[in-house]
């Protein structure tokens, strides 16, 4: 409570609360009462159900600093909810945001990615209605909140899915990873793969068209984003739905910036789709008459979706089916405390 | 994201998750889905309007772990955005809590944390629905987030208060403040007033009922909860507004135990009431007509009220009126850069 906290002890938390009220004075439909007053005022649709997801980002477990740029930590912090609003089929309206500021951050740092945040906030038709601005003696963090909703009895949970329904994955898995590891290599030659592999790590972008379109339609029985990795977000919807699941090895979607990648780390490129994490794509459970239109419909948004196995009966684990013949997997994936 | 963690290496996010599910199986009216899926889903009274509040308590900020036993912790991060709730004449109904869990903490504080928010939430009727459980190499923060309900259109705003308006304030301010001094002093004799003084800092009491009584009769016209101070916090009251006020030095209520606890800090008891923070008192705009009642109605529920000055003309500043004359008063409160 004493140390020196730079442009903190200067500024002081009720000017930054201020300097962020006029950066974002918004009159979206349903902010009754804003940013400024002891909790914000808003309203849904009496015919949507509300949901609510709370994602925190911390430096150096979530992000380096090094890696981003202050907007891209602003919007990360709110894509990484979003995606969660758009694995349940919903969209996000509203968010608050707590973050904590440590020793020696500069004023600019906060301007920027307040407004990284702002700017994203905008561009995906939400407002930030509130939140809180602390110090702290450890590193950054941001904690969002976004409040969303999806039509009534709409919802896309973990735990619908059924033996014979098919896995439906958006986009392609390990992208991301492959561009953590590129980041955490450093030095890298100036070439549109990696630069694209990179840029999937820093700028997720959540499937929140698509979600609307899952939601719309009522074919998902189940789903999840992939923030964990797909093996082990797949294993979360068994344990929810009580199944197992079958992948099909051959049709596990590999972008060729990920293979060119991959062979620059000298890593398999399958392995890094199977378990690496934070791809933030949507993996959906399908009933198989229903699939091939969804499929179909994604492709009129420009979204690439693939059908990649399907539920199975049993305890939950994971079996990877390729023309050498069947194998239980291990789920792999991203833990923030591994 | 590869130094030792002890227990959470161990127990694993998802095991963790698990077991908050397990200890909060919610099933409180509104929970459509509570914590283990991706956001959780609820619902509220469509004639009620919703609030959000988030309020984040970090560790050597805004407590101190050895001042606090973790059910302390964790009943306090709920607390603070429960009185926030209160400010607007809110009731909470849903938590999301985000922690950041530092290297070495122990699965024993976890737990015991968990336990004393869970069993908060329940005494006061609210459910823990979603949240996130991260690593740090920093401090342990508690992020929450509050949703809560308020009849449409009588949320208690800070910026509604008129000139001739008394105000009134619940409770005893700066028992809090001379609690944390106490506290920091160590080494206290076994007395009741001090122990009252630190149980007051330790121990917050939201004034959630007195909120429910001034948002239904609607004869408030403007409130805050005291964080900062009575005097910060009445200035707030006064920008929003666009008035000044009046605080009368002799109608300031100084509990015994603070008059107690200040001589043997060696302090001024007025000083704390006007300038100590973290009191969570409610302060409140009411019209003259009505303030009587109001008072009345909060004695039938056991909560003192007590008009302490009055709304006036002119730019926001406070006057301190006593029997010897007049004079301005700066903003002392708590800042929590400060």
């Amino acid at each position: 409570m004493t140390s020196p906290r730079g442009f903190l002890e200067e500024a002081g938390e009720f000017g930054l609360i201020r300097y962020i009220a006029e950066l974002h004075p918004d009159k979206s439909r349903g902010v009754l009462l804003g940013i400024g007053d002891d909790a914000a005022e808003i309203s849904f649709d009496p015919e949507m159900s509300i949901l609510a997801a709370a994602d925190v980002i911390v430096e150096g477990i979530h992000f380096y600093r090094e890696h981003y740029s202050p907007e891209q930590v602003g919007r990360k912090a709110v894509a990484v909810n979003l995606s969660d609003m758009a694995a349940m089929g919903g969209r996000g309206r509203f968010i608050l945001c707590q973050t904590g500021l440590p020793p020696g951050i500069e004023l600019e740092f906060f301007r920027r990615c307040t407004g990284g945040m702002v700017d994203y906030a905008r561009e995906m038709d939400m407002a930030l209605v509130g939140g809180d601005i602390s110090a702290t003696e450890g590193p950054l963090f941001l904690a969002v909140t976004i409040l969303g909703e999806v039509p009534a009895g709409r919802t896309i949970r973990r735990s619908g899915a059924s033996p014979g329904d098919l896995l439906v994955l958006s986009g392609f898995p390990g992208e991301s990873a492959a561009g953590l590891k590129l980041l955490k290599r450093g030095d890298l030659p100036d070439n549109p793969a990696l630069r694209h592999l990179v840029r999937s790590h820093l700028e997720i972008e959540p499937r929140v068209e698509l979600a609307g379109l899952a939601a719309d339609s009522g074919v998902a029985s189940a789903g999840i984003d992939l923030s964990d990795g797909l093996t082990s977000d797949l294993l979360h919807i068994c344990q929810a739905s009580g199944t197992s699941a079958e992948l099909e090895r051959d049709s596990i979607p590999l972008s060729a910036e990920l293979v060119e990648g991959a062979g620059f780390l000298g890593l398999d490129p399958l392995d890094l789709a199977l378990n690496g994490g934070e791809d933030f794509e949507l993996l959906l459970a399908v009933s198989p008459g229903a699939a091939g239109e969804l499929v179909g419909e994604a492709r009129k948004i420009g979204q690439k979706l693939t059908v990649i196995g399907r539920v199975a009966e049993g305890p939950p684990r994971l079996t990877m089916v390729s023309p050498g013949g069947r194998k239980i997997l291990g789920a792999g994936g991203f833990d923030h405390f591994g």
